[in-house]
């Protein structure tokens, strides 16, 4: 089962919870000077320090739909689909544990569980991480930490992030002036697909931004309190409506899902904003016929490469994929009854 | 059952037909000139004449809302209902036929019918219109024929009409053409509620104009060829949309059933879009989960006043309203399927 088919923590405004390190071997180039016969290598050591329990894909064998859908199901980065040459992306699902390599760094080693859930993934990322340290030549600095290719990921080599569902911030404007606060913490909101990405659904990824000059656990407390402050602000603002807002906003809830089990078109753009009102329905307990974790498929499985994946035939026009999707959507009611 | 509730012919065109006579009494004053002595004394007659099978309704005995109600199922005139002084409504239920007294003329008399059902309609209203004839001093004058407050109403006296529920002419913007059409031929088109009033949910009156100068049997033939005209190219534009304009039509029409059935708040101007895209589904065999009749009552039903009648509390504020047509929608298709 993927890692958002599994029912998390908080779900209610916690999607899911990342951990990515950096790291790079001795010896090797960076980025545009690593040949292909070196990046074979580097994926060949790492093929081997991780041993049989993880799957090795190698990203030049499978078509840009394939590795557009890794990318959706936040199984590897934008950045790491896109590299030109060889890169192989190695993937341990019992423990939701992927490792990218050669992408702008030799190994991008990340760990994304479901929920709030920071303490295990950084737990499974560690355990993955000291596999890699004994077996290879790790570039690592007394002074500076880990040697990354660029500069904002050096030290700790870190990233920890926080995917959250914050409707009733977003609704109440509240978002600008919560980055503000947080980037007074050193750390970053930002969209469903990282750096530069617009909001979708409601959805917002928190992560720490400085790497350097804290330790991983300032890192991880100084997130997780964040975080349990936001989620408490967002319950806050979802319960306040009383009277005709409660009643108009429980009718927007009730419409999505008369939408999303009628429509046999929907566009994407039109999903995220269904999914959005869908979620906040069941946070409520006004949709009893859905979970968050059913939900959480559904986001992801309705994205455009993933649901081409699917589907019996590849839509060939976006009317196609609209009914597709709508088609697919209906579905996550079907199988619930039966 | 009322008359609403009945499946009629050519019903995916067809909403209603209706007859209505215009007869008034030798010796009693019209209008404002008539006393309120004389008005009963004519409503006492009209009585008389009717006999039994009709049940008697003194209108200033009952509520504006429940007069209110009898204009929206269409078994009185807007006009009878805020009529000032003694006037009554008699009902033969049975037959669909509604006697008006005291409104405008001293007695309407009129047969509404499901569907295409001109001559059932206009045998119904002649048959109680012999009955009135038989035991009253009614108006005749060999020259003008029927004596009417409204010289409009002159000659027969006779009002045939048909409800037609139009979406694809309308959609193609066809109406104001039709409506040419028809004035050429004596023939008028008008929204739901009769003169002047709007066109809702895609549904046109068509009636006579002209009283005067035709026998009864030409103006009901003239009606129902043009009728016949209207339902056959409004068949064929209906068939007309293929490839994605048919599925957008479908996605439209499939929506609309999940907003009807999920949505908590309804207001009636956007019930009446959603029966429009609703009726189209049933006639287009897209929604089989209803029947054009039971749309058809539900229409009636949803109207503000017989809404309030039925409810068990009476909504006191808009959004109460809203949200007790959205209730009572919604019980069409859990009715259905128990």
């Amino acid at each position: 089962m993927a890692w958002y088919q599994v029912k998390g923590n908080e779900a209610d405004v916690v999607f899911s919870s990342r951990i990515r390190f950096a790291r790079n071997l001795e010896g090797y180039p960076f980025g545009e000077r690593l040949s292909a016969e070196k990046a074979k290598e580097i994926i060949d050591l790492t093929a081997k320090a991780l041993g049989d329990a993880f799957k090795r894909t190698d990203m030049e064998d499978i078509s840009p739909l394939a590795a557009e859908a890794l990318v959706e199901q936040h199984l590897c980065s934008r950045d790491f689909a896109a590299v030109k040459g060889p890169h192989a992306l190695f993937r341990d699902d019992n423990k939701s544990i992927s490792v990218m390599t050669c992408e702008e760094d030799h190994i991008r080693l990340q760990c994304i569980l479901p929920g709030l859930a920071l303490q295990d993934a950084y737990r499974f990322a560690a355990e993955c991480d000291d596999k890699l340290d004994a077996a290879l030549p790790i570039a690592y600095d007394e002074k500076l930490g880990y040697l990354t290719h660029c500069p904002t990921n050096l030290g700790t080599g870190l990233r920890a992030s926080v995917m959250l569902f914050l409707p009733a911030l977003s609704e109440n404007g509240m978002i600008s002036s919560l980055a503000h606060q947080l980037s007074k913490l050193g750390l970053t909101i930002r969209g469903l697909y990282g750096e530069g990405s617009k909001s979708y659904g409601g959805l917002y990824q928190i992560s720490n931004q400085v790497t350097l000059g804290l330790s991983e656990e300032e890192i991880l407390h100084k997130l997780a309190d964040a975080v349990q402050n936001i989620i408490k602000k967002e319950r806050e603002l979802r319960a306040a409506p009383t009277g005709e807002a409660a009643l108009r906003r429980a009718d927007r809830i009730h419409r999505a899902e008369g939408v999303a089990r009628h429509a046999t078109l929907l566009s994407s753009e039109e999903f995220f904003k269904l999914f959005a009102d869908l979620k906040l329905g069941v946070a409520l307990g006004e949709i009893t016929s859905l979970s968050h974790e059913s939900l959480h498929a559904m986001l992801i499985h309705a994205l455009p490469a993933t649901l081409s994946m699917q589907s019996a035939t590849t839509p060939k026009s976006a009317i196609e994929r609209d009914a597709a999707r709508a088609a697919f959507i209906k579905q996550a009611w079907e199988v619930q009854n039966t």
